[in-house]
């Protein structure tokens, strides 16, 4: 995620999108300019059409407008949401470790060296894997090994955040049943628990769930169709102003369409995706600061 | 559902939608264009109407555009929101079941291999009866019998996912009056027994309630009435260029109805239908590693 | 609630809405067709305004036309959310009674036949009191008396559903009493009878509050000018196809409004209505497979 | 709150608005006719402008006229929310009551009058207090004193619902001493009382917080700047048409922000407010019956 | 925050903004004037375009006027949902900490001042180290030390109101240990506790959270784009009347944003902000009211 001034307006204006936005939009813009001078010129100047020969489509632009302006709205707030909810869980997820961080602090005896300082490496080391996984798969140099055996045990396990989790849920209640905890900070540390596995379950859905194909190829095509047919809305109407025109569309019609597809899958590295590793590392902070 | 890259426009735009949404599709557009060639002779070689004799509609469409622009957004909305909360209600199941398994292997110890074993069979056996029970009836096929007598008794019951998370309640309590799982942790446990009938719930009003009848019936009239009407708002103006406008636009319209149709009923075998097969199988994966 | 096949578009096409609907939609229409009629003749034929004499108020339709699908929508959503909301709450109602059954069939050793079979009778009474409260009251015909005093006891009681879930609670306390049920057991019993009041109350709330005064009139307001004044907006352009314009535009308008009107009172027995004697019907089978 | 039949469509389109809403409707779009009637005048008869001479705006008016439709239906569901999330927040009130009430019921022998009659009295106390401290502050005539210190002890607290809560509480916690609630009683009833200060909470915080001061502006602005201009896209095209046009949309316009301001703060005692007294009367009446 | 009338509508149109919007907006619109009158000039009045010269771009500036519209309305609802997230999490902490002094005061002995006297101190010192931790960073100033050590230790960490609640937690525990709370209370208590973090931690999330980089990027471009080209929609149609509606626009679209820009970061203390000190205020009252 990069970070930004909202209110600097000249930077917003008139800098580039992404990367990623550029490597599609630009040659698509330059397509359709360059289509529509083609079709201005055979229009107007090979077959010197008039408004009087060729009624200009503009009518049903207009009724298709406010389908695809709505459309493209619709898709907008669905990848907004998709963000929006990948932060709220990032968000949980600093909530849920605090809190348990918290409550080990407050069961365990402030001497019980080994206990604190075994959550203090396995709670980010769960972050840590979490992120990861929704990546590329867990990197174990991130990692914090509370024990000589922990790395070579955790490679056995496909999915390793969830080994990282069942070994605190192990231990939780061990110490339960050596009744350094008791039962009812059990069910007080249980809720913490329950919520890391749910907040990775959430990542983990937006991560693998694609907005279904069929709205997927809608909003493509439309948009295709929409661009591709407006130069004949405006052609004898307007002449060679056609061509400024069809490129303003497509370049706001293209880009949400494009800003979409980077917002939606906000895992990643972009700069528009979320600062997991930031998060990652002020979790881990917390937490440190907490139990140690 | 199948896997597609978001990034492809050019296979998103060219390829033809789900088989289903084509037979209704493409005879529906065949009948428009025909339909409109038709009138357009007709008004305009036939009785040679000119725009002095027959106003275009045009500004009725126009008004009317507007109201179904929105209510097509409202269906797509309806549809897409049924489709994510079948996919949240999945992933709450993917997290359930973790959780579940996680605490069921922290409260027994590791050498209790028969109960450890039960479960493990068990909870995919839940989550595959309710998969099938969304669709045709549970496939006994695809359940692990953790002993003889299990399959038969299944038989004998009406609603088979009720039955399996029964014996799941029952084992639980019995575990818990045999002391080898105390009441702290019954109560932590009760709460993912909970969610699995909950998530279980939550599918099946999905797929047994459609949208009301009467907003059903609503959107289908209003485009219909919409398209027919729509070549007498451009017959006089564009002659017939009103053939390909009147085929775009009913694509752009009717596409939107027929993928709604599609979507928002996801628990089937379509390409645009949850991968429940997929979860079922992650599901049982993640459960074995877990507690096995 | 009817069931219907949504890929129909033949018959949901051309069927009529529900009677509720049509009793005012026709008259509305029919009146509106005539005054259109009567208001070109007059503007036509007897001053034979032209053009030129009468600037038509499409602008003004225009502008109002967005406004007023707008609030067609918000009103739609208004009424399908409370539709939806009372679907869920009565599919909650399926999962909490599913849940408490399954507890206590947990809870309760297999042969205390009593207790079972009184719950396996207080629960689905309890749900078919709700129901015909939300209607015209409890029908009595309806309940399983557990024992010869429960309806005579019932019926001086105001509110049934209230005192039969009194009555569970307060045998849940009885056996908890009794040691039959533990404490651990009983907090995780609490839990769904917690669900069922919050559930019934949900309901009663979505009956008993129709949406504000002032933007139901509003909306009537609104679309009865619109309509009224819409032929003004074409008469001295479109001559007579005035009189289909408005009718249509009409049928258009006035159906949103009255199909809202009866799905934001979704418990009845209209064909938009919520199945909920089937729903109450597979509660009891349900919980008679689960307890006895 | 007024009770109505929504289905009514004769006396919702003729009756008038309340009075708060017509005090300010009235001379505004008296005061529009009479603006436009008299830019009319100027324009046309003494200027003696005509199309030539003024081109209409009417295409800005197009141009702001979605951006203002959406506004106003921002406006309107953020109004609608508030209301409806009120409205939400009583129903919690009716069933956090009812369940209080019956976990009462059911803990305590029925014998225990003193208790019984206690919790009787003070339920719905709480009940009354919160409400009119939405209000003017709590009017000591509606709440009965469980014992004679009561009253003159609520007296010498600021928040009195917050000292009836805290009473509640503390006989609680007294009883759980006395080992008349049992500990896993406590956990259960806790759950309602927190439920009975998030609830208080929530309806105050709808109360005592506005929307942001900029929206509003912005929103008043707006129409403002809409209306004011609007007479100069009719004037030239459309003559002394343009006074009634003027009127329409701005009693459409106005409309819809006078009655946001009325609906959005939904505590108070006009017809478009939730009904309160109603809804206090009936939790005492249920609560007495459950308890006593 | 800034109290106001929201039914004075005299004050609301006539008023500016906020310092900071009207730091941004004038120059904006005095640009916009200024270039559209040389533009105007020049097309008019140096070159003598007309109509037949040149076509306005009207068209095209009522498609992307439905977009740009769409697009605003995304923006706004954004900003506000932020907006009113944060008035929801503060109103949470409004509750919790009503409720968990509530809870205390149940559960500690009315004598008991020294626990009574801790929490009085430090519930509020969390709430006012949470919201400048919002700001600019703890005021030591606004905190009560309960004991001397209190203010040197809070200084050793860098998140102090993680620091606070750790202290809580760790003092309910130790009333815990030493059975001045029972296990039954710990439960109840711990709700609170875990509300706090969660809480802190939502605003937390609002606060470093902006909306994706791209979609700012692209609402700033957008707006840009439309109102430098708006002229050439209008100059050859209607004169020098194109300054005042582009002025007109310009003011229209720019605050949207403008205003956006400023609620969706809640918690300074601009004119639009959320009342933090207030409600803090509010919340040590109550507090103190409770506890004391």
């Amino acid at each position: 995620m990069v970070m930004y001034n909202p209110k600097n307006w000249f930077a917003l204006v008139f800098h580039a999108y992404s990367r990623r936005v550029m490597t599609t939009l630009w040659p698509a813009i330059a397509f359709m300019l360059a289509y529509s001078t083609v079709l201005c010129y055979i229009m107007l100047d090979y077959f010197k059409l008039h408004l009087a020969d060729f009624q200009p489509t503009i009518a049903m632009h207009s009724l298709l407008g406010i389908v695809l302006g709505l459309f493209l709205v619709f898709r907008t707030n669905t990848a907004y949401d998709r963000w929006w909810e990948g932060r709220r869980m990032w968000g949980g997820m600093v909530n849920s470790t605090r809190n348990f961080a918290m409550k080990v602090a407050a069961c365990l005896p402030t001497e019980n060296h080994e206990e604190r300082d075994w959550f203090a490496k396995m709670i980010p080391n769960f972050v840590f894997a979490v992120k990861e996984n929704l990546r590329n798969g867990v990197q174990f140099a991130e990692l914090e090994a509370p024990d000589d055996k922990f790395i070579n045990d955790l490679k056995r396990f496909k999915h390793k955040p969830n080994r990282i989790a069942s070994l605190m849920y192990k231990r939780i209640n061990e110490l339960y049943r050596a009744n350094k905890v008791s039962g009812d900070q059990l069910i007080n540390l249980d809720k913490e628990l329950k919520d890391f596995i749910d907040l990775m379950g959430a990542c983990e859905r937006i991560k693998n769930t694609p907005i279904p194909y069929s709205y997927m190829m809608y909003v493509k095509k439309f948009i295709f169709i929409y661009i591709i047919t407006l130069p004949f809305g405006f052609v004898t109407q307007s002449g060679y102003m056609t061509v400024p025109i069809v490129g303003l569309v497509s370049f706001v019609l293209l880009s949400v369409e494009l800003i979409a597809e980077e917002i939606e899958d906000p895992f990643g590295r972009d700069i528009n995706d979320l600062p997991l590793d930031d998060l990652a590392g002020k979790i881990k902070e917390n937490v440190k600061e907490i139990l140690l």
